[in-house]
């Protein structure tokens, strides 16, 4: 070990016997605004078919680790933790670890890439393989099982598109917040529903049925209550939180909320549009096959109004060899196969020996 | 004096006599999220024709006034104090005050309007009139000289519409923030810009000048640094102050910059038009005439590209009466206006003798 930073978290580490001794794992992590998750696996023979079930040894789990919401200190401590923590109930410990990949929302340019991975030195051996990605990476992975290839769609509370070439190109589009035009995101919905509410309210928009469900749903009496409550609390997962009520409403045939669906649809099909473009996944006749991994509760919703096959819907006009992808394990098991593929190929061209 | 909530704002009252024994005045106040401005004039007699210039005795500034941004107990400790520096300016004091109006941001629900009263009550004599509005009220005043006829428009950082009819009706349209819709104000034209550049950026918008003119403005050096510079400070007036940058590449013939512009006229007149079209200010053949007040750093730029005029344009198209009108005076004399004209309809009826 370099040193230790946080004393505490480590002692797991003097207290207990290694019992996989010499058996090397890989962490992979998908930190994200609400939670972190880290799962740790073993090394499995390079093969060509993953074993399944696949051989997870431990998940645990922890709060938020954007630092762009908590701060560096609590987000590294966060991460830090909760590597510990899948480690000890492994009954495994650092020097054991090969590789590990860290997907974490807020990486958004190379500095912060930099910076994570300077305090992931100070954690691990400097033989260990570390790998920084935005966490929309590993969202990928957990479609393609650790595959860098085709493009993903995330769109929960936020929404972006990230894909890569089998080349190692890559390319991203949208994922830069509210403010900057994450229009098809479920906060992006959900606050041109309550706008919607405020047109009507006066006299700028149509009556909607919006109206009624929203106020009901957020106890309030009049839309110009909709002020003081919009603005009593920054977050934006709690106004994403109404994408179910104008879900509802657009199947009960208001034409304002379907409206607000079919403008979603439109934008969240654009930014995948312009990730395949830019990175010619649909090769030159525009019909080469790629996986789409679509992630997210926007796209989850499996009601009459189903956004994500309408997305789908959308791209496949334009790029008929879309092969949309809804992930079987989670982005964390998609950051550990990561965190296992790239070390893999490393390895093979240094001749590893497990 | 009912009682002193804060003896050393008011100390002046003991030290300093009255030099203008007797001599009744009158207080207006615009209380906005930048500034707030107090201005003590003596109650005028009654008559058709204001004096020109207007008898103003003394004007205070003080900071930000709005409870949402800086809390209750500041805002009401600067309206208190730029008040007490009003009338020990003027050489008065709160005995020789017959009325108040306090115009004031944040004022969007009657139960905002009912706690602020509250604590004037604390302040002022209980026989002092009082008159709590929204700041774009004090704005239309000081277009109409303190009549309470026609529509504002405001757009600064936060746009608002605001009329009333000459029978005392009033209607309001937009005035919520950026999250629910006020898309025509500065904060909304620059958002949109900038998010015009991201789009650019990761293939989903056009080519546009606003990229390197932002970047420039900013000191950036790439569009994805956009994302930290953002969220680095949620200050909407920090956001708005690029106007002028997506006014100037409008003017050089940049067309995304233009739609944006574009866009923010039918916005900015929409408003208009919802307050005129609810309140019936047209009359019923559409035609009759009303003073259209215009304020605010967007509606002032006298460029080529005047955004202004366009707006006056769109709204005239459909109401030709519209009476466009810049005012010569602060918000802060509309205010004084209104409390004087508040004040001398009331006493009318009661036969107030000055």
């Amino acid at each position: 070990m370099k040193r230790y930073r946080n004393g505490e978290i480590w002692d797991f580490e003097h207290e207990m016997p290694v019992s996989r001794d010499g058996s090397d794992v890989i962490l992979g992590l998908d930190g994200g605004t609400t939670s972190t998750v880290c799962i740790c696996m073993p090394i499995i023979p390079f093969s060509h078919n993953l074993p399944d079930p696949l051989p997870v040894l431990a998940r645990a789990v922890a709060g938020c680790s954007n630092h762009n919401s908590v701060g560096e200190t609590a987000a590294r401590e966060t991460l830090e933790q909760v590597m510990a923590d899948a480690l000890s109930k492994s009954g495994s410990n650092r020097s054991a670890v090969r590789a590990v990949c860290l997907a974490v929302s807020g990486v958004n340019h190379p500095t912060d890439q930099q910076r994570i991975l300077n305090w992931l030195r100070d954690i691990f051996p400097r033989h260990i393989r570390l790998y920084v990605q935005n966490d929309a990476v590993a969202a990928l992975a957990s479609g393609t099982m650790g595959k860098l290839h085709g493009c993903v769609l995330i769109a929960g509370t936020g929404t972006i598109a990230y894909g890569f070439t089998e080349d190692g190109r890559e390319a991203r589009a949208a994922g830069a917040g509210p403010i900057l035009g994450d229009w098809g995101s479920g906060y992006g919905i959900a606050a041109q529903a309550l706008t919607a509410v405020v047109r009507a309210y006066d006299g700028r928009g149509s009556h909607t049925t919006l109206t009624s469900s929203i106020l009901q749903t957020l106890g309030l009496s009049s839309p110009d209550e909709l002020i003081g409550w919009t603005y009593s609390d920054p977050s934006w997962a709690r106004i994403a939180a109404l994408v179910p009520v104008v879900v509802s409403c657009a199947e009960a045939g208001d034409q304002v909320a379907n409206q607000i669906l079919l403008d979603s649809v439109q934008e969240l099909a654009s930014s995948v549009k312009a990730v395949v473009q830019r990175l010619g996944l649909c090769g030159e006749e525009g019909k080469d096959s790629f996986p789409l991994v679509m992630v997210g509760g926007v796209l989850e919703a499996n009601k009459r109004w189903d956004i994500g096959k309408e997305v789908i819907n959308c791209i496949s006009k334009d790029y008929p060899g879309a092969l949309p992808i809804r992930p079987k394990v989670e982005p964390a098991v998609g950051a550990a196969l990561l965190a296992w593929n790239f070390f893999m190929r490393e390895s093979h061209k240094e001749g590893y020996k497990s």
